[in-house]
């Protein structure tokens, strides 16, 4: 065996408590002991015997982040008034499944910061986070085969393969200026809302909810999760590195065809039109030139326009809740929303 | 969008005829028009509305590969008696998954040459690679559920994680010349018997078969695919490369320890294990290692003792088929088994 970083996995790994701040609190109160079940399957499911499998998974998946998609699936199922323990295991296949994105697209963007600390590619090389991306995705698989629905086995096969389009749309896209507002959408669509549909909608088919209830939460994930990238987007210019916990500005260096950029792009002068070309699809890098993105975006409005949009698709997220009576967990959903849009990291 | 090599992708990619000799040709004329039918589900089913995605998988698909495992379900279903037309929807996932772990293995290896021409990294981008493959997988577990056989998505997705586990664990042992044949073994079963017997596996099931046919054709797989890569093994250090479609001496470049290795390693001079060292474990490299190292493997007759190996592997497999009555197709099974063995590419 090659050496490796020796990591421990904790069963309970800092979850979303820590990271987020008052909006998530009361929905995460809300599910506190689901969340609990499901890290610990998470934990219990990535095990293998080959040792660098639970490894590299567990030193991503022990790195915290907000376990967002899970978390959708144990809401949205407790808002169906689901009473059973399936939904701990789905939630975690749904974090397989994100994990799973999350290895491949660091090899993708070769990235070396991720959720604030090295990517796993970073540590253990882009092999091994390829081939344990492949496991995670697989396993996640073999455990909805384990649950039995072919229903959820079809949500979520259908959005694990949106998702790979959407990557590869973002790739065929990526640094042209003739990138259209469309593309993106359909690319953000595709990369990350389809994954919060289907983790929503799954909670719905796990309670057994009748076709509109599955329809209302599947658009309240979409909507949600197109809200949830454009913020991500906007922060990539705007955040505090420190606190969002990867590197401000990759999405420039990377020539990631944003919707900042996109509409500075077309408000900008012959000049400034000249510098994102030379930037994005040239990747001809001075030393100031974010500093100067960051200008040009404030100068046309473009990140606070992207939050305005943010927060349109925030609000059909929102009403898609109108579906359901009020209760406390609806009103948690409700708050969360605009926790993902008014956020600063 | 990038400029990307135009391919046309053909409804009739030069199947296994055009590459394998007589062996398989009974066997190929047997499930002639069901492999017609699975190579037109292979083209129709990777279509994308990004038109990166069946480009790239054409390009590797239209490349022709010996279609061995689609081949293993339509013939594992024939011998069963089957009479529907589904082994040829699962067959083209059987496809799939292989394809994506193709994919992925040449980005892992940095290969630049598979079925002898330029691999899929090398034209397309590691990028690109890597997310065609989780299409393709995502894709072949989407149609996996429209078949709507649990039974089949358990015996699939089992495999797709042995192989990743297969694939992490040759990672973790690769270059160190402590690796037991028992380690091996493990390896060469993950990465490529499991899918192999899970494709004959489905052949079973599809045909509604009790489960001990499944089992029988399970192992037949299982020790067909054992036996494959047994000689693949060989092949790489003995094969002429024209006929080989790739390159020969890959393994020895990247470290691998195959038996053939093992083998001469445990029966090596003091002298022969510090060559071993330095250029496995060490990637030390001189001009004519590959040729000493062949040289090794010929004194010491490890390459011999390895098809020695692939024939008691490939005698279980035929030994397996003693279950089902005589048939046409089953001779044509047996007869593939000898060569597979036999073969020099």
């Amino acid at each position: 065996m090659t050496a490796t970083p020796a990591l421990r996995v904790v069963s309970n790994a800092p979850t979303a408590k820590a990271v987020l701040s008052q909006g998530f609190d009361r929905l995460l109160a809300l599910v506190d002991a689901d969340m609990r079940a499901t890290n610990q399957l998470i934990v219990d499911r990535m095990a293998s015997k080959v040792p660098l499998i639970p490894q590299l998974a567990g030193y991503l998946i022990a790195a915290g982040g907000k376990r967002l998609r899970p978390l959708l699936t144990l809401a949205s199922a407790q808002l169906c008034g689901y009473q059973g323990t399936r939904h701990h295991g789905l939630a975690a296949c749904v974090e397989f499944i994100h994990t799973a994105t999350l290895l491949h697209d660091d090899v993708v963007d070769e990235s070396d910061l991720r959720r604030g600390q090295r990517s796993a590619n970073a540590v253990f090389g882009n092999q091994a986070s390829v081939l344990v991306g492949d496991f995670l995705f697989s396993r996640a698989f073999e455990l909805m085969t384990a649950d039995g629905s072919i229903e959820i086995l079809r949500i979520l096969s259908s959005a694990a393969k949106t998702i790979a389009e959407g990557e590869v749309m973002q790739l065929s896209v990526a640094s042209s200026t003739k990138t259209t507002e469309a593309d993106y959408l359909e690319v953000i669509t595709g990369k990350t809302a389809a994954l919060f549909a289907a983790a929503c909608e799954v909670g719905a088919v796990v309670a057994d909810q009748p076709e509109d209830a599955q329809e209302a939460l599947r658009l309240f994930g979409l909507n949600l999760g197109i809200a949830f990238q454009l913020v991500d987007d906007v922060l990539d210019y705007s955040a505090v590195q420190a606190k969002l916990g990867k590197e401000v500005g990759n999405d420039f260096r990377e020539g990631k065809m944003t919707l900042p950029v996109l509409l500075a792009y077309k408000r900008g002068s012959a000049e400034e039109k000249a510098f994102w070309q030379r930037t994005l699809e040239d990747k001809t890098f001075n030393e100031h030139d974010l500093d100067h993105a960051i200008t040009l975006l404030q100068k046309h409005g473009t990140l606070a326009a992207t939050i305005d949009r943010a927060r349109q698709y925030g609000a059909a997220a929102q009403s898609a809740l109108s579906h359901f009576p009020p209760s406390a967990v609806r009103e948690a959903m409700l708050e969360s929303v605009s926790f993902v849009i008014e956020r600063d990291y």
